[in-house]
């Protein structure tokens, strides 16, 4: 196995910069997409069968070059938390290869029909799903992103460029060698899925400036590492950067409901992009004080505007910063907002546009909410840790985007189509 | 009205710099926009019923301020194609007031509900379509752009940011200034609609780069135009650059329906971007030269491979770089191909992704071209000149798109909207 990586990571580079390598892969990654558009739903999910089960047959090397990863990152002092996103074993394998077969199980959104009009002069016209075509995926220490980006492209027929992290490069390689070989035995052409053959940062430079080449780059990873991609990228980006979430509890909210959510929301897990950020508390919200004792006595650290602080002796004061944070940790701000109003404009004001809730009972409070928030996700009575493809049934998600255009909020295979315009007619010409 | 026209020109310039020109109307255009994304259906289509009646009310500005645009850009030696395009009159006033009207009259895709569904938790999860939110377009002599592109605009709930041509400054402004009284009076806030008040290019580099504060650029006018903005832009534009479109007589089309087609798409309008450029005719359709003749002879220049050529003498050798070429007027480029595989990959090679078309009575070879050419728009069996939203049914359209995210083919009121994720709970938490 090891002359096998050792050979991957020498072959590709030779004296081609990363501008011509990017060049030649998407070029190859064009190609197989246009083969891979042509394949029905049952032959792409049976490739990803296939796949799925090659990365078992694999699972030995998988681990074996997972565990050079490991032995790597505790050389160059990874921190725990990173070497756990790297770690591999046999039951996060099984989880992955089980998860190619879910991907495998989900409707093929291609060639589905958005809908069909028929004009006076008998053309007929339907809009139907077709693949984005050639996504760029960019992602950082976690090798499962190798395997589940790919899949998710590939069912939707799209081909997939994959640019993992130096830390994971070994781990990344094999998996994407056994997924290479399952979705060669389906028929899904060799340039469908690569892997850039090298941890050059330049090489994610040319990705991003690829318009025309590649179609769509889906950033996985942190702050730093979105924000270099929207920054630099001429190919349109799908992601999001900040998950600063609000909750409202509005003053109408049930009590029990109230600090349910919001202890949810807050501290299920401190680290995912749906964890709330910042709790709004309705000053005509009978008890206030009983929401933000329920954070601090589960060790959440609360920072407060002025009419916060006196509700608890433990609250912090929040300074301006606060407001516009994403602490990621069992750290929440909370301000004291005079209604709807308020609250609306808090969000407008200080949201990522990520995910905002309501706790209201008053259902006209809920519709104004909800209609009223500009975000991709806006909730009523839930926690905002439902921010996940799987969630809201969507089977998978590549990816959450912010942004305004194509696809918002959870991405999953819809996400990763387009349409055409198909248009039947029998000769007519334009007058 | 000259007093009013001049003081725009000088008012707001002083010593601000482009960026801090389009940072501050773009923040005004924002704000203008919460509101407007808050006006029902019916406040919105009275406005811009109101801004209709004003532009009939300001006729006589508006045509003196024209005529001062068409003495101006006679003394420049402009083109008499550029003076038709620049001018108004009568007529071409009304047809753009009645434009606003019909605008007005279509249904608003704002709060339209995509889909829905339920999860087992009880969930309810709904899309629902809202304003994308700031638009910006940039657009050359045409002044009716002004009224058509800020009118579509206004009835998805998007503020417009208009950068009209040098040659229309004084029309457009006679145009913004009575559309802005008439929506005002529909309680359109201010800003929802601004004219950029500088000709400056530079201004136009700082709409370009504002991403974060413009939400999409639709550029409309000329491919130099529309080569610079996708250049230079950092926010989503919403384009095409060329229509290089092809036409496929396959061997199984009927001659009448072949002819009229191939004359239709070609020469019913030669400047619009859904003519046809290149005539692909199957080998084994068995009256080759008879389409090529009718060309000929309605004064069309041929330009064939070297079967094409043999068909008629007046046919002339096309070089390689006519397969690429829009040429936008009475010239088409001939290749006689083996079949149906050789008229794909010629269209993937060459098509710009505009519109592509079959003529072809066999249906598996309709179906074939449909689902295997990768264009915005897939015909069969009818000219490509019905490319046009209004051709569509679509009441209008701000464009035509080429690219592949977002909105596809001709785009109107729809493809001004994204949509947002509302989730209504009774209290979920996430295990």
């Amino acid at each position: 196995m090891d002359t096998v990586i050792e050979k991957q990571t020498e072959a590709p580079l030779s004296a081609e910069d990363s501008a011509a390598l990017i060049d030649r892969l998407a070029r190859k990654a064009r190609n197989a997409q246009k083969v891979l558009a042509s394949m029905s739903d049952a032959e792409k999910a049976d490739a990803l069968r296939a796949a799925a089960a090659a990365l078992r047959d694999h699972a030995g090397d998988i681990l074996a070059a997972n565990a050079r990863d490991i032995a790597a990152g505790e050389e160059r002092g990874l921190s725990g938390a990173m070497l756990d996103r790297l770690r591999l074993d046999e039951d996060r394998l099984e989880g992955i290869a089980a998860a190619v077969e879910n991907v495998a199980d989900l409707p093929d959104p291609v060639g589905q029909v958005i809908d069909r009009s028929e004009r006076p002069n008998g053309l007929q016209f339907a809009r139907v799903r077709v693949p984005v075509g050639v996504i760029g995926i960019i992602y950082e220490s976690r090798p499962n992103v190798t395997a589940d980006a790919a899949t998710l492209c590939v069912r939707a027929g799209n081909a997939a460029l994959l640019r993992g992290g130096s830390e994971a490069v070994h781990s990344n390689r094999a998996i994407n060698k056994a997924l290479a070989e399952g979705l060669a035995k389906g028929g899904v052409p060799e340039g469908a899925v690569q892997l850039i053959p090298t941890q050059d940062r330049a090489a994610v430079g040319a990705m991003l400036k690829a318009a025309g080449l590649i179609d769509m780059i889906v950033p996985r990873g942190g702050k730093s590492l979105v924000a270099r991609v929207q920054e630099e990228a001429r190919v349109p980006v799908l992601a999001h950067l900040d998950g600063i979430n609000h909750t409202f509890v509005h003053a109408s909210a049930d009590k029990t409901m109230a600090e349910d959510i919001v202890l949810n929301a807050k501290l299920r897990r401190t680290g995912v992009c749906g964890a709330m950020e910042t709790l709004l508390i309705d000053r005509n919200y009978p008890d206030a004080a009983g929401v933000v004792k329920k954070l601090l006595d589960a060790d959440c650290e609360v920072r407060g505007d002025e009419a916060a602080r006196k509700l608890d002796e433990r609250v912090k004061p929040a300074d301006d910063e606060d407001w516009d944070t994403e602490y990621l940790e069992a750290i929440a701000s909370v301000a004291i907002v005079d209604g709807m109003d308020a609250a609306l404009d808090h969000i407008a004001a200080h949201s990522s546009g990520h995910t905002d809730a309501i706790v209201a009972s008053d259902a006209d409070a809920v519709e104004t909410f909800l209609n009223n928030v500009d975000s991709a996700i806006v909730m009523a009575n839930a926690s905002s840790q439902f921010a996940d493809g799987g969630e809201f049934g969507l089977g998978a998600e590549i990816g959450i985007a912010t942004g305004r255009l194509h696809a918002r909020g959870p991405v999953a295979l819809e996400g990763l189509t387009t349409y055409k315009w198909q248009v039947r007619g029998s000769g007519q010409t334009r007058p």
